[in-house]
């Protein structure tokens, strides 16, 4: 097979002819565009030139650049939704992404005159980046310790994702300590990817808008925080790193959050639905149903199955539905399944990346149609 | 004398009644809205909900979310004013403000794997988050040195600032060895502040929005860098510390650079002066008049002079007019210049955080007329 171009060249775009290369490595959710096109004028955001040009929102507040109206929206989603306490007793610290938040997070939980760096863990397989963020300025305050299960010891910080980016499965801490302290990621606990089963309540819960709405551009997230010193500290993290969080994203944050609530609550047009975890669901459905039958079609991959679950949110069962695909190769001779479907002209990221074997590989299931489709066709001519 | 209200309530707000407390402590830019109400439509941003989805921009291009069109009104805006050689053979860098570059351009120029830290260093008085931002993480890549003219050694990083926050100095770097680099902070290298005497070409040089618009909640950095290596250690620090900047706040932020340039390059209405750095210049000079004037009258402080030089881009000779005014008091008994303004109802920052006495301050000179007014209102009451 001849391959067209460099191996990035089409990350997000699509794919220009048949024997392009399909980048699913990075999980850009630019599935959601259908939805937002047919939403039209509502989900604009217009901003006057003279308009929201100062460091601050409000200087009498812990997140003095944190616009009221995208708290309200955040806090509105989150009662709606019912995947998460977010009321008035909560703080909410915007970041810009949340992998600004991650690291904040990271820097508030740690003690600064610690005579070790806090061992920052999660069981694998494990999101690839806590590593390198962890890690990239070699901080004497933390540091990246691997596997949670494979943890001993009382100090560390274990970092829970569920549903779990890479494998999609529902998790709770792994380790139990009274020194131990948790981060809670919980960027795919929405309805289009998993039953709400409860309101989640934890010390520090991160979301992001880019896996709720698909705005991945906007590089807004937040952090759902019980305790003041910490939301303290997180704020220190951010001002520093970055003097807040650009108003113009938060504008559009605020807007379209409320295009998402209204259109479960309080429906402009009652003849145009929209259900935004109703698409995310009803497109991810259709994608996990063809990928399931490619996969068992090819008989030498599998990925993992899920039971259903009763979603508070949809109020009936739903299957589990993650917004990636977690492939094994089965086939003796394939030690490196990202090496292998790179050579097919598929680029994934490898299990090594997660803290897992090189057989395993993580796969975007977010991306736009045509790149699905194509990345489909690609797998059911593999055996 | 009675304050109302907590220290931080009136930040970057109006105040709103003589004994209100008027916060100059950080240099919020709005003195500039009133430039940008007059400036009307062509200011404006509209952002349609489905577009400006993905992470990326050009995945080809190094600095993957950064939109051609805000490369293209950055390089148009350094030929046009002729401060800085931006060209094609540059690399661009946008971040989330100046702050995340700086940042990154340690990253950049601290060698991964040395056995000591390299030091970091700037000329006192120099910019106060210098400090911090460096050892936020207690980074075993990096760490602060202090005054540049007081360290010793071959193994470096020192930042240049000029015109100087906060004294409005011009500079160069004072150390020189084979093995130092230099970081060059041009924040306030623009024709408003200081006389454009010749087009910088340093390694690295940081420029940010809110010093030439006042788009300070946009969080609009960039970075012109020489060397491609640099540039990509600076994308890997951008790419995990948030995976790239709001595209939002991009796309404003290249509309907001378009009608400056175009206020002198491509008038659309020959009737309406929009000549930012005109309204710059002007505002400052009649602050800075008055604040001579204040500072005299009261017989306890002084402020840096200047030598006035040939301006480029104006075409003539200009006066420096600082966007920090560096006040000294002379009064034996005012040893803490920042407490005693507060007592007055003035929030400034104090010259210990600049590496120099307590008897020396920062006031910003960017903040609203009322607020500025009200500061010279109350400093002409001190002797």
């Amino acid at each position: 097979m001849s391959l067209k171009g460099d191996v990035s060249t089409l990350s997000s775009q699509r794919p220009t002819s048949k024997d392009a290369i399909v980048n699913l490595d990075r999980g850009d959710p630019t599935m959601y565009e259908a939805f937002w096109k047919s939403a039209g004028a509502d989900a604009d955001t217009f901003i006057p030139g003279w308009t929201s040009m100062s460091y601050f929102s409000d200087a009498t507040k812990l997140c003095f650049y944190l616009n009221a109206q995208l708290t309200h929206q955040i806090r509105r989603l989150h009662n709606l939704v019912g995947n998460a306490i977010a009321g008035d007793d909560r703080f909410i610290i915007v970041g810009t992404g949340s992998s600004q938040l991650f690291q904040a997070s990271l820097y508030a939980l740690s003690p600064p005159d610690a005579a070790e760096p806090m061992s920052v863990v999660s069981l694998a397989p494990y999101y690839s980046t806590y590593a390198p963020m962890t890690d990239l300025l070699q901080s004497r305050l933390h540091k990246w310790a691997g596997d949670a299960s494979k943890f001993a010891g009382d100090r560390y910080i274990e970092i829970v994702c569920t549903p779990n980016n890479p494998d999609g499965s529902i998790r709770e801490a792994v380790l139990c300590s009274g020194d131990g302290k948790t981060i809670h990621d919980l960027a795919y606990y929405w309805p289009q990817y998993t039953a709400i089963t409860h309101a989640a309540d934890h010390d520090i819960m991160l979301f992001t808008l880019s896996k709720i709405t698909g705005h991945a551009g906007s590089r807004i997230g937040w952090a759902v925080v019980k305790d003041r010193e910490v939301a303290k500290r997180m704020m220190h993290y951010i001002t520093l790193n970055s003097i807040g969080v650009a108003k113009e994203a938060q504008l559009r944050a605020e807007k379209i959050l409320q295009v998402v609530s209204d259109g479960y609550e309080n429906t402009p047009n009652p003849d145009v639905e929209m259900k935004l975890f109703h698409f995310g669901r009803e497109k991810l459905a259709v994608r996990w149903r063809k990928l399931v039958e490619a996969v068992q079609a090819s008989g030498i991959f599998t990925v993992p199955s899920f039971e259903p679950a009763f979603c508070n949110f949809i109020g009936e069962v739903t299957e589990n539905l993650p917004a990636f695909a977690w492939i094994k190769c089965e086939k003796n001779e394939v030690e490196d399944l990202e090496r292998y479907l790179k050579e097919k002209g598929v680029i994934v990221r490898g299990g090594i990346q997660f803290g897992m074997e090189a057989r395993y590989a993580r796969i975007s299931m977010l991306d736009r149609d045509s790149t699905f489709d194509l990345f489909l066709e690609r797998l059911s001519a593999m055996s």
